[in-house]
């Protein structure tokens, strides 16, 4: 090698203007400093309208994730146009921090347009790690123990409020709205969820958490979620090959279920050697690096067999929550899911045009309607379960029923999910997102509505409150 | 609209394979799910190098990330080619990772490049990031207050500790390599720094932490940080420009100054505001979030005056150091550096090509000659600083420019950015890495040879240890 090859080789670039030097290697069309810059400014764009969303939402009673939704719709491509992204349509010059970094850095067309597929390639699979580390932390938090003990009542609640939403809408959509079969299971799917953190919050102020009524909410939430995840890895399993296949659907969900099953009977072996490895490390990240291989490993393995890699991440959750570092682990995880899972939701909100869903546009009236019949189905599917408890005479059926109304952030995740998988429609995946915003919205005046304020929140409830307030759901 | 277009507009992808359904949109080459899986199995591969080289390195009584360094030229492109990227010249068919998922997958030709693409520009922002929050935490842990104090000795000796090495490495390498301008310069700038971690680390091991020499050289490694950082601004907007220009370097060597001067004058002023905010915030990560976003804003604009995103983080990190929230927020930027650094560890090794430096082939000669020059320089430049302490008679001068010879973590920010740059050629960026790896070896058994060991460890000095231990250098 001859000594002038060692020197600079390379073309310099400074803000995307290639200068050509000794020899001119082909320069990437985009830079890398100019995708950290946009990177960092679009990051800074998230945090705001989570941030800003959430403490609003908070001061008017309402989860912060919905503010942090509203704040990704307000940011993106419905109002603002800060955050856009190639699926959803906009291309480098629909960004207004694309357009800004060009203006100020002195971009050409061709550079912004690979700048921003690479931002948005960015953006897009940090919300996706965002969303691993979400389901990652509900693991760890749901206590398998304790998921066992909530009893008969609860599962019953939960199945009812899984099944009669899932049927009534999937029908419906593909009846009334000829939509076709995996799409319409899809929405069908997303009506599934049940979000616990809203619903225990407005409980825990009515000072009605411990009673029969709240336990048998709290823990069909809770099983509702496990359902959920199965019901969302079938489904976007059938998204992904497009035909509806009853050996498939079977392989599926006995592969979803087995996994999730296979996983928890592992881990139970392999938490003691987990922790035995996690003892023997002296260097920093001596318990979160683990974790997180194990996880990033389990979301692998269930991607890898047509599942989705949020199951595996679920699954690692629940095996760790078994472990004596349970505690120390769900501290250090906090922090992570801090910054990483607001991309997600933000970054949900942004992609969702609700301009789909404009009533003066009269082609928009047909998006409407779905949007209309998922959430009446939203509502009455979850109203419906109060009947299905048995034995408690004397008991509040329309209170447990209007508890489960809420959806929250796994609604959000199967409208994620199904975004990025293609099977939803613009105007469908709108529709899901309006049922979100609304469920969540309705559900506390309701809620007040049909439960008698008996007490005011005592000292372990206001603990609950505080509790649940800072978990994510 | 009519209600078809609700239907399932876009193509469906297993795996990418592509089976268009009713309407074939045009599909991205690449396809999310498998992008998010190579991103996965990278992240594993990435966390296991960094884990077992961190540990291993730690058992030997060698500082974390050197193994850290070291797991990731091994893993990278040098040896096992798991992780590799299209700037080392890489592509999708030498990377294992690719062709495993090509496998696993059935992914043809064009969407592994496509993925492969993808991965390489998520992993590499990545890690851009991890050495954001790596110079942010390093920013939150040093303390103006006692940087000012450290007192006149130690300022001299970084000053000298800077100034030598610099000018030497960049005009040998000039002069008896004929290597032009700005690679010698980048070169000369990444022998200035000093490592903290390891000597303090062995100083207390000698229990000569507290002696006169041991507090001159931690006092001085600490400015040395700071010098480096604005260096490396200086000498990274030369690398862009390619040409040095009086008037540039003047205003640059102004404006990198000002802009850390200017941040913690009006940080003074800022930090009663972010402190009011922050008490202020009711919903989760009320206080990470907050200081990402002042974190990411100061990088970002230190990025926009053509100076390094790396040193606004470095000056936001100092500001927040000054806040009432510091000891909160170290603790919870633990668990995210933990995440994110070892990221940009491993991937400055897996990008460097040691194999240029194999001196079998004899082409290779001249860049080894390169090699033993720079380290040469590493060594004697800081081992005169020694010399330049005044007025300590009978102090151990030799033990005071030993104590400065490891580089550690800031030279491998160097060779990171000069790599990103395209300032360096391979060579150069083979040899520097071989400088820092050296340095750091040899530091331990120098030190431990020229500093008489007078009192085994004390319980304050364990303490230090510790302290140091767990912090990233």
């Amino acid at each position: 090698m001859e000594l002038d090859t060692l020197n600079w080789i390379n073309s310099v670039t400074i803000w995307g203007k290639s200068t050509s030097l000794l020899l001119s290697a082909t320069p990437p069309a985009e830079n890398s400093a100019l995708v950290l810059a946009s990177v960092l400014l679009s990051l800074v764009v998230i945090y705001l309208a989570s941030k800003i969303g959430g403490e609003l939402s908070n001061r008017v009673g309402l989860p912060p994730v919905l503010g942090e939704l509203v704040g990704g719709v307000i940011v993106g491509v419905s109002a603002l146009d800060l955050l856009v992204f190639p699926e959803g349509g906009g291309n480098a010059s629909n960004s207004v921090i694309m357009n800004f970094i060009q203006a100020t850095a002195g971009l050409n067309q061709q550079e912004a347009v690979a700048t921003f597929a690479a931002q948005s390639e960015v953006i897009s699979v940090l919300a996706e790690l965002g969303v691993v580390i979400l389901l990652f932390e509900i693991g760890l938090q749901s206590n398998l123990k304790e998921l066992m003990a909530v009893g008969i009542q609860a599962t019953v609640v939960a199945v009812v409020g899984v099944a009669v939403p899932f049927a009534a809408g999937t029908v419906g959509l593909m009846t009334f709205f000829g939509i076709s079969a995996v799409p319409a299971i899809f929405a069908g799917a997303a009506l599934t969820a049940t979000s616990i953190g809203i619903t225990s919050k407005v409980l825990s102020e009515l000072g009605s958490l411990s009673s029969k009524e709240g336990q048998i909410i709290l823990g069909a939430a809770v099983i509702d979620d496990v359902l959920g995840i199965i019901v969302l890895a079938v489904v976007a399993s059938l998204a992904k090959t497009g035909e509806i296949d009853v050996t498939n659907v079977i392989y599926l969900i006995i592969s979803a279920t087995g996994f999730l099953l296979g996983a928890i009977l592992l881990g139970n072996v392999f938490n003691k050697s987990f922790v035995a490895v996690v003892e023997r490390l002296k260097t920093r990240g001596e318990l979160v690096i683990p974790a997180l291989i194990f996880a990033f490993v389990m979301a692998y393995l269930a991607a890898a067999i047509h599942l989705e890699a949020i199951l595996g991440a679920f699954a690692a959750g629940l095996v760790l929550d078994e472990t004596d570092k349970r505690r120390e682990l769900e501290k250090q995880v906090v922090p992570i899911a801090d910054m990483l899972v607001p991309i997600f939701f933000v970054t949900v909100g942004a992609k969702t045009d609700l301009g789909v869903l404009n009533p003066a546009i009269p082609s928009n009236r047909e998006g409407l309607a779905i949007a209309s019949f998922l959430i009446a189905i939203a509502i009455i599917g979850k109203v419906v379960t109060g009947l299905a408890v048995f034995g408690q005479p004397g008991i509040n059926r329309l209170a447990i029923g209007v508890g489960m109304i809420p959806r929250g952030e796994v609604g959000l995740v199967f409208a994620g999910v199904g975004s990025a998988s293609g099977a939803l429609s613009k105007p469908l995946e709108a529709a899901i997102i309006m049922m979100v915003i609304l469920t969540t919205f309705l559900a506390p005046p309701l809620l007040r509505f049909v439960f008698p304020q008996t007490t005011t929140a005592d000292e372990s409830e206001t603990a609950v409150l505080t509790t649940t307030q800072v978990l994510p759901k």
